[in-house]
């Protein structure tokens, strides 16, 4: 993958680091299945169902905990 | 998603962190199902069903070892 | 949920930490699935399941790790 | 639970982190489901099942982690 | 495997540390599965799958935590 | 399982800590089915089977993290 997409963890506050990491759970994807179009085709797969959209949200809370660790958890 | 609803990690206590655990683990849904209407529609999928409701479970829990740290523990 | 349930994470010992990493468990399901009812007729589906106990298992290692980490590893 | 069954989380070694880790693994599922008569039937399903013991082997891991920081990894 | 794949954890930046992490979770397949010929053919299995896009993009996860954790989150 | 297998978690290189970490998911699912006949007769199942594949990888990214912060992640 060429282009740039990720050049710091730091954000201006937690819900930004929350929206990276679901950046991040998606791009994790992407590296997998690079077709916009096949991916598109999926969503329902996963968007309409509870265990999917669960499993998405684990994901995204992992990523999370290195985001907010990354940003000394925005304590200042 | 624009407008705030994270703005510090930092709770009074351990059940006001655990509580902000089980409203990450719900937006990690709401980011990728935006629907209301659909989220509830699944709802019984997983709130009637013992292992979606453990893998719910995972979810918070992986948050809640963010915020937990994020705080301290509540040590002090 | 109003009730007080949750106002430390420092136990007594690795024991007492693992039970409540236990509890912990519990409670997110029971934040989910507030139904008593529905929790008790759901629970032979994970009690003489062995894949849902290793699930469960999981989740429990995970607040644990919360609970140590918490507690210094009871180290002293 | 009466028994007193973990008073540390410390250990000799690694192995016998590790092996603490399946203890610990192993207890979460007991605290579940208190039959032994139960679990002994359980067991030849997740006992040849691949996934199962994947799955089992992961908690182990969660475990393991928690012990070895316990143990400064027992660098010393 | 004879030869070396892996010599640091460091990365140049995030997004050179998020695609070590993809090559990590890889490995982790290649190293039980060692046939090109098998991984190929079971390639269409996940990668048109949105369950296990989201399985793999979990295991990205956490090997991410750990190379970013090398990297002191890249912060300085 | 009276022989020493593990004695310490450094290793010399953040490779050899992958390997140690497959090792360490190998020895919790050993633990659970300590027949070799068994566990390769049940080798099929997973070693051709894309999320199996997916799942043993996790295990071993659990493990990594473990051993990649004995080491310091072999900054030095």
């Amino acid at each position: 993958m060429a282009d740039q997409w990720l050049t710091t963890l730091l954000t201006s506050g937690p819900q930004e680091g929350f929206e990276l990491a679901i950046k991040l759970a998606r791009m994790g994807v992407k590296y997998t299945q690079p077709s916009a179009e096949v991916r598109d085709r999926l969503r329902p797969d996963y968007a309409e169902n509870a265990d999917s959209l669960t499993a998405v949200s684990q994901v995204v809370a992992i990523n999370f905990q290195t985001i907010a660790a990354a940003n000394g958890y925005w304590r200042g």
